[in-house]
């Protein structure tokens, strides 16, 4: 388990859009993947695609990746590590609280898994649809808990990396609050708005523009997909969707009064609003690249250490933007580099001394 | 007042991002172009852009489109007449109803205006942001109504056809529900989902990928230019507002219930709507090109027959996708070509001569 991390090679399991994009991303950075799929046809294609082998008989992996639909995904896993498939586990479910627990229901040796979600898609599926920059520049986010094996992390992260993402972590209840803000929740609303247009009279639709158009786009998913995705995180979701329609409602309440001064500047207010939240996304080629400030943490090699270091991180105020793990051979300690915001850099080396972590440098 | 409808040049007041648009337009296509704006400053800038020239002392020219705020319009257009300044007008407010009733108050001879609304527009405003190919392949909507003078109409035909655009003919009301479908609601939700964006935190955000930034979009458009036209036309927004927070409640009482099957297939059902809504929408270079027929009514050159013939056509169930009236010089009566769709030609022939009407062939 020295070595370069994925030296064993790589597990695909699910040979979707996702999983088969993953294996051609990961063969384009000279891993080893093996691939699997319960729909034999789907394999074939991927395989035909060149995003790997199907898997034979062998060692462990070093990291089995799940990239099947939420619903099943704790069960695969499970699956994938009780039978020594591979030696860690990691998963692309756009929720990772619901899994995460499942995890640790069904799994024998739930540590050994990490949750994950490549913040990557498409509206169209299966293994045809795969492009091997599909993760250029995205973020991945890696959920580690108290429990994670911190091997799985190394594994994940490297996955990431290789593919072209951007590594994130962040606690799985982070994750699910963020996705429904800025993913699950402006899903629904899309094709709540597209919905409108489907039993409109021609002579309205024909009207449409460019604008409608980008506000329904991503309406064009999968329902059945998507409708397992909004269920598996449906708090976060109902939660965002609870603040807009309080919005709504203003909305509805400025448009009755329109010619009232106090309607007209609700109305201006909620645009404005809009705006300043409209400003804050990462332009077209996502944010400009960030020079970030590392901070180097000796830690024991076991598990849970990984996750009490980002806790008290976390308590100092500090958002960790990218992780790396360095073992040294044969020694039960390691260094975690943490990277953080330029500046930020002091004030965590500050506060984890402060809670008792030995920070190099 | 007989020849090529544009002889007498083409007056654009308010030289912002759609009128300096326009005057590039019809500059391309060889039409004299006047401009005229409050701000000297907006329209020097748009006579450097080479929109035309600034409007001096001379005769009316053949039609003013006016291109000024819409809680403005009717008062300009009103003006413009009244001076002498063109012989017709119209305008490009993204509501009708409003100032068609705003000019029958205010002008003299409200039969000289017919209320127009090019479907084009960009996120930045301004004479700068304006591109002479912005009218390209979008819809122009006219809303004659029963005082219209056909002229009126004819003009505005050429300009919108001459600069690009697909003319479209229909009653200012059905513009109004239209806009408010897939246009004005589809804005001010963006601008809500946008809004929830606003306070987020920062770990938040960065999760944000395509699919957001796509569905809010439009959010970055001036609030107070799009209060103004959500004001103008609050009642059909308002319309289309309601029916879609039903579908949110519905859609927060499915996620109360998640794990239920009818809350699962509540989601699936109001996603699969937006899916068929969003397959309505035309592509991205608009809706192919449809080869219509053509239907010739002879009519008297006096106002009130071509909305009278709208009337007529839109009881018999026919749309009209565009619109062209031939003069003959020195008659008293001139020939209304329709176009319809392939095989409503025949039924429309039959309703108009059941109407009374004169149609050719």
């Amino acid at each position: 388990m020295t070595g370069p991390p994925l030296d064993q090679g790589v597990l695909v399991v699910g040979t979707g859009l996702l999983g088969t994009s993953l294996g051609l991303a990961l063969r384009r950075a000279g891993v080893e993947v093996w691939l699997n799929d319960s729909d034999a046809d789907a394999l074939a294609r991927a395989v035909d695609l060149g995003a790997g082998i199907p898997r034979g008989v062998g060692p462990p992996a070093g990291l089995a990746v799940v990239a099947v639909p939420p619903a099943v995904t704790a069960a695969v896993v499970a699956d994938v590590l009780g039978h020594g498939l591979a030696e860690y586990a990691t998963d692309v479910a756009s929720v990772k609280v619901l899994p995460a627990a499942q995890v640790r229901t069904l799994a024998n040796e739930p540590g050994r898994y990490v949750g994950g979600h490549p913040m990557a898609g498409r509206e169209v599926s299966g293994p045809e649809s795969a492009l091997v920059d599909l993760f250029d520049g995205r973020p991945w986010v890696l959920c580690p808990d108290e429990n994670t094996d911190p091997h799985a992390v190394t594994r994940a992260l490297a996955v990431a990396r290789l593919v072209g993402a951007v590594p994130v972590t962040m606690p799985a209840a982070d994750h699910d609050a963020a996705v429904a803000l800025v993913s699950h929740a402006p899903h629904l609303v899309a094709a709540l708005v597209a919905g409108r247009l489907a039993g409109a009279p021609e002579h309205e639709i024909r009207l449409a523009g460019p604008g409608v158009s980008d506000v329904t786009r991503v309406a064009a998913g999968d329902p059945v997909l998507w409708s397992e995705i909004l269920a598996a995180n449906a708090a976060a979701v109902a939660d965002v969707l609870a603040d807009l329609r309080s919005d709504l409602d203003r909305a509805l309440a400025a448009l009755a009064s329109p010619a009232a001064v106090g309607g007209r500047d609700d109305l201006t207010r909620l645009l404005r609003s809009g705006v300043d939240g409209r400003g804050r996304l990462p332009g077209k080629h996502g944010a400009p690249p960030t020079d970030y400030a590392t901070v180097a943490v000796v830690v024991d090699d076991r598990p849970g250490q990984l996750a009490a270091l980002f806790a008290d991180a976390g308590r100092a105020g500090v958002n960790v933007e990218d992780v790396r793990i360095e073992h040294s051979p044969g020694q039960p300690v390691g260094t975690v580099e943490l990277d953080v915001r330029p500046g930020a850099d002091v004030a965590l080396t500050a506060a984890l001394r402060a809670a008792g972590w030995s920070v190099r440098g």
